[in-house]
């Protein structure tokens, strides 16, 4: 495999030895730790581990035609035998979208509560040639018992229902691990953050917080989710042509709530999107979305069938997908929505960073149409499913750790928390910023970091896992800004003519139909530079070929100032 | 020229009949409206016409390898006796930077204040090839006169000193153009903007207000920039290392406000970035800054011999550019500024949407190096020099006028204006959202869009002006995605044999080395295809190669579900 990029980590010791300290538990971040997604994290005692979470995380810019990025899990298939399991926290796919790669190398059960599993389930089913997993689900009022440690969950409040965090029970400690957490007092799915259970655990002592801490920079509360409800109400109350209604399509708190705003308005709804679709199924299904009365949903095709005062669409695309029902909306190319003046569409989701560009583009398309855009800013539309600054100082005083591990953040995010809880009086020495494969060893005298394991990102581009690396990245990379530049030749090694070709060919480095003369000259270049090379049976072709790309090189910048990739052709004939 | 993409308007009427109503006068946006960035807009009235502004824009996401955009002046070419000439608001590149281009093919006289034309002087000096240009000096409390236009300026507040705005008055009536503007009442430079001469031109009628809508979805006030002094007074105080501030080069006034603070707090100032540093000489030069004292700039080689606390560094990079000097600093590749623990990095400007990716990696790349990060959030160390709301509204409270034209915004800012512009009492049919290219006929008794002329978007890479269009960027675009696979076979023309390969070159598509199998059977779909094609003497050669490359797409796609551009190269022997 090629050197995995970003912020892989060296292999150091791929098996660490377990012996080190055998009274003491050990945190090993696969993921999730100076990055938002990929969450996978393995905890070990005595040489059993258990793992939570199987993340994956959507490429960054630069990861050219890549489609996902999952954890390296090397470290975990080298100590199979001695894991437990995966136990998830809630099913979103930055906590369960690599399972389907994970356990076509690894035969572990997976448990999870009953929304979660459902999730996974319709996930795994889309990956037929997967082995039989085993999944067991979670009664968050039960505790779990793998080897040395005893799993106890406490509900939280976040963008999907069914969330838990975990309070692990270990010979050498307690530690409370968050998973994606706010603290919503009135969330609209009834499911509030359980802090008896952490007040309950804090009181006979925590060893260590492992906490989400993605809104670090944010001040005071995130508002309630009732808050969206009531801009929905006045939105909903004032629109007299049909409401279209954008959220990530796990965001099943917000489906519900157009659901009713929806039946209240004597609007029907038609929601649009496989993804989406398909998860309102399993939350339907699973009790955890309810129909205000059994036939409100329609199919996109009677859409046009009702008025348009009567219609709401639940859609895809917040984030400006290129191929989703909303982009497809705003260039007037959707099969059955056409938008115009009445309409409102409303963005029910922040842009996540990289995406502005794509979000803003597509509400300026939507406007085009006529309609009316509501988007972050004037109303509430949208509130974060994670904790601000308060909420995490809350999450502290409640459960009263002695050390305190930031998760699910970029660097920034890892340093304003340890800011923040410097400012509530934690010293600098009970908090750990951690990197991937990073080998935390705790007990109650104390933590360090013993050593690191492999850790890093597998990237996964069509059949391809971890096949595509810094070298292909670097050449998608050169090509996207100036293209290519061939030039093929076929050489009479006898006699050193050109005797074929020379052919140019160009991708993406200029139009040519308008280069033409800039095409022969380049011909000329490859002519003349063979014929001084004064090839003959002896000849190296490699420098032969390294000739022509420095000559070719040469010539193009200078007529162009652009430097495309150059590959010489020769055919020795 | 190809197709050029974008918001290219199609030319219906290349040069139209200015016949139409000689008494009425025609704005023509050629750039600035639907979009930020090239600002270029023609007034033409009796046939004769005045530009304002000429700047470039930076190019979007999907313009792979495209160094900057300029606005299409086929319009002015086709018209060029009838141009007077170009007036300029200020010298920002998104108002001046298209310059170098626009006067290489036109020779027109250019007007600006005098740090416009310092700034523009300098731009002008890099490309020695231009023709010389006649540059005049505006005194912002005189009229300019050409041929049926009377200007008057006044003085706005904006991120850079010496900007105006303009009152035009033409025999069918007075236009105020603002220009960029904000109402910040304690500048820090000293510049507020002159309502006075915009209260006078209304006593006398106001017909048109074209005016900067950028932060029409921004409520209230920006904040002065007096808060950003009090910001920095803060920091510096408490400062114990380096402390190093990034802005954008032409943000004139936090560059004097840098040198204050650093004054009073007992530090040199260093400044590194080509374009900032130029900047900088310009603006003392004419006066714009003033040295608190004679010697308190230092050289970057100089900044080792003095205590950490005695330096401050001044520096461009605020938007993550991957070459900037805070780039380098952060990956601790700068050659005279190493950063460490005790260290302060202030980022005094905000992301441009896209950026935020790029801004937030240097901003965590930063704090591994142990620095303190300052930026968005918790302390003003920035405001924008765009009004927001409530001055948009001012700015209609001041003039009066009886139309609007929203400039300086992409389709949204121009929607949301609108509604701005209802909520004050005006009807829909006073206020206009133009594109480019679209010809405004206004007189007292009305307006009305006319026609268009060309307009749009003019790519520049490397030398090509122009030459770019949607064909290259789409193969940019593929290459980007999964790279390239070329397949090269020398056939013997008689007997259809392969005789000389097939060679199989990837770029960007696969590890080669862990490849090997994929490229064998690769070769063996080449020589498979090529001798089921039965090649002779009558062989359509083109309609062979097609045969190669539907072969190996297909054979590609089923083995990896990547989808390569596949180029076959075929050598006739």
């Amino acid at each position: 495999m090629e050197e995995p990029i970003g912020q892989g980590v060296e292999p150091q010791d791929a098996k660490p030895s377990f012996a080190t300290n055998p009274e003491a538990l050990r945190f090993i971040p696969l993921g999730g730790i100076g990055e938002i997604g990929k969450n996978m994290f393995a905890y070990e005692y005595g040489g059993e581990i258990i793992v939570i979470d199987c993340g994956l995380l959507f490429p960054e810019q630069e990861m050219l035609g890549i489609d996902l990025v999952i954890p390296d899990i090397t470290f975990l298939l080298e100590n199979a035998e001695r894991v437990h399991g995966i136990i998830l926290t809630h099913g979103h796919e930055d906590h369960v979208g690599a399972l389907p790669w994970v356990l076509n190398e690894l035969d572990l059960p997976v448990w999870g509560t009953r929304l979660t599993l459902g999730l996974v389930r319709n996930k795994l089913a889309e990956h037929p040639y997967l082995p039989p997993v085993q999944l067991h689900e979670i009664d968050p009022d039960a505790t779990l018992e793998l080897g040395p440690f005893t799993i106890a969950f406490f509900r939280v409040t976040h963008s999907i229902p069914d969330g838990v965090g975990m309070i692990i029970d270990t010979p050498a400690g307690r530690v409370v691990h968050t998973g994606d957490f706010k603290f919503d007092q009135t969330p609209l799915l009834g499911q509030r953050t359980e802090v008896h259970k952490l007040v309950h655990a804090a009181s006979t002592g925590v060893l260590a917080l492992m906490t989400d801490v993605t809104n670090v920079e944010r001040a005071g509360w995130v508002p309630s989710e009732r808050e969206v409800a009531a801009s929905y109400d006045e939105l909903f109350a004032d629109a007299t042509g049909r409401v279209i209604v954008a959220c990530f399509a796990s965001n099943i708190a917000r489906m519900q709530e157009v659901l009713n705003v929806s039946a209240r308005n004597h609007r029907r709804v038609c929601v649009i999107g496989r993804s989406m679709r398909g998860n309102m199924d399993v939350a339907r299904q699973l009790g955890f979305i309810q129909l205000p009365y059994p036939d409100i949903l329609i199919e996109p095709d009677q859409v046009a069938s009702y008025p348009p005062e009567a219609v709401t669409v639940l859609t895809t695309g917040s984030q400006g997908e290129p191929l989703s029902a909303l982009r497809l909306m705003s260039a007037g190319e959707h099969k059955f929505i056409k938008l115009s003046q009445g309409d409102l569409v409303v963005i029910s989701a922040t842009p996540i960073p990289g995406n502005e560009d794509l979000v803003y583009r597509t509400i300026n398309q939507l406007f085009r149409t006529g309609a009316n855009v509501i988007y972050q800013g004037h109303d509430q539309v949208h509130v974060s499913g994670h904790g601000n600054e308060e909420e995490l100082k809350m999450m502290l005083t409640l459960t009263s750790p002695q050390f305190l591990i930031p998760m699910h953040g970029e660097f920034r995010h890892l340093v304003q928390f340890r800011n923040l809880a410097q400012s509530m009086g934690y010293a600098d020495d009970h908090i750990y910023l951690l990197h991937s494969g990073d080998v935390l060893e705790m007990t109650a005298d104390g933590a360090q970091v013993i050593g690191q394991v492999q850790a890093g990102r597998v990237m996964i581009d069509g059949l391809g896992v971890g096949d595509i690396g810094t070298v292909v990245l670097r050449d998608r990379k050169h090509l996207s800004q100036d293209g290519i530049l061939i030039a093929v030749a076929g050489i009479d090694s006898q006699t050193g003519e050109v005797v074929a070709g020379p052919d140019i060919i160009t991708r993406g480095f200029v139009y040519v139909q308008e280069a033409e003369a800039l095409i022969e000259d380049a011909k000329t270049v490859v002519v003349n530079t063979v014929r001084e090379l004064s090839v003959d049976s002896s000849t190296d072709w490699e420098s032969a070929k390294s000739a022509v790309r420095t000559a070719l090189n040469r010539f193009v910048y200078e007529r162009t100032r652009r430097r495309p990739m150059v590959i010489p052709v020769i055919l020795e004939l």
